[in-house]
């Protein structure tokens, strides 16, 4: 933290800080400049955040936080990338590129298995389906819950793909853990600290997405909840930002991706279905997500989407996304990643 | 909704629409627009969401939304601005300013009694402090828990304030709301979908903070949750929304007030400690809450600012409380509202 | 400047940052913390922006400004309020509490002078009216140009008024120097240098709007180009900023008031109506401003608005005006202001 | 436009409303709803903003526009893309990836000279540079001006390639044109409406920027502007848009490409230097947007970027920069671009 004093002011000011830093266990280093003092304080990086105090003291004009505030989750602790085990012989971090896909919310037997199937044949590697749906109206189709879950586990029964779906009450995360290859988090919940506690106690893997209006510290403040109770197997999902365009339904902050890469050890994936909500926007950006470096993607995926319960306008159809996995393998080739299962004769 | 045509289609696509949009079971009404058709949906309000769907179907440019989609919270159900009961002769929502104000959190039976005792004397009404804390850090402080409400209690019994404190987990309602007066949600819960259903099943006042990049329309539909439960007692709470601008922690969207006003008869709380981030703002826009016609204000006093476990630089000191309070008695009479027990002298 | 090192670095790298730091002409001080090194530089705060170039060096984290890069808008370098003279016995940044209204754009002769002779009745002290509009459509009215300035200056002789327009292009600055009181420059041009500049060598008072998506520390150096080219009576003026919420047509930043009277000793005015975009939101507007300590309003009222030219949704009646000025007069009283020739008999 | 009348009132309302409309030389259209009344306006599109006046009217809840209001810009009217011809055998907008690089501002002769035979070497097309600097600060260095444009041209000389330099002010667009082979409208330009007139009948191709917080149809308007004057040759740039996220310096909408290939028929070029503000970001950012689908990429170079004069910490060196070429030929590969007289060899 660095201590900026008000500009000419008594001396006592600024040694009642020094006092105060010294109290609370570090070190003051003060920098005297042309009419003001700056004071560093030096000491474990964890706790600094009890500085940010002094700025109620007299003579203090501003508190500036130096470090960054997680440690778990960032690269200075753990300098190789991690990559997140799903099942033996599927990771999310390494050199493949890993797309997951399946619809928004999970409606049916035969929508899901169907939608299962198609999604395999066309190179997806997880199956997605919302079974417990957040919805901002509380008369919109909220999900199917634990019957959800069960035609989640059929589906990935007669396809072998695993699956991943979204937990949103604490109360739940013991039955979705009981179907869910990985659990999800959704945008909303990115800050439910005691549904993220939960998870990090959990021995599965956890997709946290983005908070709408989240800073990527933020983001990664609340990867370090569940890293801090000891779950490892974190994966990040960028799945865009609130601003004032409204073309899309959010803003794909695309540039993320490198900023994460520098930043944390942990796996990127990026959904463009949520980013942009429009289908026809959908394929380009699967491209350039995987050409800014993202370790994998998640899309929507209905076999029917002017029926769908949710999300439809932003849903792929099963023959647009096998078309958008064709041209995909070109830019994961671009990018040094391999996407098996893919246009393998072209 | 109202779902625009693309230009110079074939007309068996805007055939098909309307066609769906009597499956759907609404009235399709079609304007020929020169050149181009734009078709009105015509039926109950409440489940038109799913229209949006059509935005899949061939042909269509875009669906809009012309109505509102919440119900309980809205003007037009309920015209007369309605009054939360807190306790006998305690209610928000009337002609009475009401002023909640405390620490951050609760810290220790000292800290909460003595300032209990300053804000009472100050002329609040009502006494907030935090037990469970919602903390973007794992490693800062999370709060007293059951102790922290336990302390409340005790304030509360010394001086008669009712108190305010927030909930964070579904799993705590019950146990929270055996102690508070008035249940709050923060900001990162306002799309707590289950923990506000939950709360929409208890007979406590609940107050709804707006998350940091909620639309007003998102707000409202979360106060719909609890509504929909069967709890009215619902108070809205504006916290300032995030932006751009860094001066300020929040961009406090003082316009929310005559927006909600104009929309809903909830009552409207301003929390200017939050939206700020600084003390030395928060008078200020105490005085500028209660002009544009808020019904009440929820402010951070704490005895020892910079030894503060949270929030610090936002809290007030309880003598600067008390001076503003007086200040804020003549802008209550200019708004003409009451704030008893406040400036009876002047 | 704070120059933050990467984390165990060889001190090498750190040894030729202090070595730049000098050939730039500060002095390097450095901090020596658990497990890097933070370097501030010492010296003459207006050109430090170049010290930004060190982030390209080998082995610098962040560098990150410490102090603000203004200076002649300081309240450091200037403590006193200023106060700007219209004409004499008017000025802006006293006691007294000035509102200035019209119509967006002058229409002519009829609408210009009834509406001037109306808000004068009411209690306002200056003239608004555009007669060169910056409009986002070409297609749209782009005022009456040198014919508006004219109509203008006949409401001036008729009435009393000064008047107040925009200038948005350099070429035009002599002319409408020529026939305003106050020069206006728009929140599109706020960084519109060359525009500045110019501003910045007339005697004339020039009203400065935040653009939509400034900080406010890019608000003031955009009054900093003006001071700086001698022209030191400079107002600013809060209209509202960009940002999710599409409720109103912008957000009013209303704790930017007191934000600004912290660091600047320039007078703010506030502008409720492009802020709300919505007539009915504008008195308690108004009222919040005043709460919230600013020096003015500058209001947009039109005596037919379903027929104005532009912006007819956010302009009062001149009836709607003159009760707004009537309730308005409490608020001044409550925050001290003088608000001459309002309400007198009540 | 869509009129949409409040609820349950009086249907002489509704009547007034369709004779005005009538009477601004639309059509009213009236769908009977459940419990109001929604009237279509129809009429030809771009004097359509006029009825945005009518939520003045009585009864009025709002009006909600259904069309672009532009109209050269779009796709409706213009089906295939454009291509700008820079000189005989280069053009943006179509097959060929073009690569626009240079400094920020130019400094030197040799700064300039070295540069663009460095970038040239590499594979840009078009050199850039800037000689008029708009600058946040008055204090920093705002370009060489004319000076500036002669090294330009000498650059020009040198190596052949184009250049493209941004033009501030109306007055020097005459002096600009002489000298550039594009002529650049910056952010803070975009609605710089006098400056968009006067480019607007020029013979010369303009790159038009995105304001920092301008929405995308904002964007379009401000390129109508200069194609309603009668110049054809508008290339867009999309350069970041301003978040709340600080860890870029704004945020690349990279889904703003599709976007604006949909509704418009302009070729779209992007700016990942000002977009992240770090050089470290900029290679991963011009491969996303090349897969994205933009027709070209303008990157800052600079032979020194710790001695730039601006812009230094988001400038690539010339070896990385043709580091980043040649593996952006395997993106442009995969986009199924050409970009000649890159990674020929490989």
């Amino acid at each position: 933290m660095i201590i900026v004093m008000q500009k000419n002011i008594d001396k006592a000011l600024s040694r009642a800080v020094e006092a105060r830093i010294r109290e609370l266990g570090y070190e003051p280093h003060v920098i005297h400049g042309e009419s003001r003092e700056v004071i560093g304080a030096v000491g474990d990086e964890r706790g600094k955040m009890v500085l940010q105090s002094l700025e109620s003291m007299p003579g203090v004009e501003k508190v500036v936080p130096i470090l960054k505030p997680y440690k778990l989750a960032s690269r200075e602790v753990c300098p190789e990338p991690s990559r997140v085990e799903i099942k033996p012989g599927l990771e999310i971090g390494g050199n493949e590129l890993i797309v997951m896909a399946g619809p928004c919310a999970v409606e049916s037997e035969e929508q899901i298995v169907q939608t299962a199937h198609a999604v395999k044949r066309a190179g997806a590697r997880i199956l997605r389906g919302g079974a417990f749906k957040p919805r901002t109206s509380p008369y919109s189709f909220q999900g199917l819950e634990e019957e959800g879950l069960k035609l989640l586990a059929m589906a990935r029964a007669e396809t072998g793909l695993p699956i991943i779906t979204e937990v949103v009450n604490p109360r739940d995360v013991e039955l979705v853990a009981r179907y869910a290859d990985i659990l999800q988090v959704g945008a909303r919940n990115m800050q439910n600290f005691a549904l993220l506690k939960m998870l990090g106690q959990l021995d599965k893997p956890i997709m946290l997405k983005r908070g709408m209006s989240a800073t990527i510290q933020e983001f990664l403040m609340s990867a370090e909840y569940i890293l801090a109770e000891g779950n490892r197997r974190v994966i990040l999902c960028e799945r865009g930002i609130r601003t004032f365009e409204t073309a899309t339904r959010n803003t794909l902050d695309i540039s993320a991706v490198p900023v994460l890469k520098e930043q944390t050890h942990l796996p990127v994936v990026i959904d463009p279905s949520h980013a942009t909500g429009h289908v026809s926007l959908v394929p380009s950006m699967c491209y350039a997500a995987v050409a800014a470096g993202c370790d994998g993607l998640i899309v929507e995926v209905h076999p029917d989407p002017e029926k769908a319960a949710s999300d439809g306008p932003q849903s792929l159809r099963p023959a647009a996304f096998a078309d958008m996995m064709i041209k995909l393998k070109l830019f994961a080739d671009a990018a040094d990643r391999s996407l098996p299962g893919v246009g393998g004769s072209l």
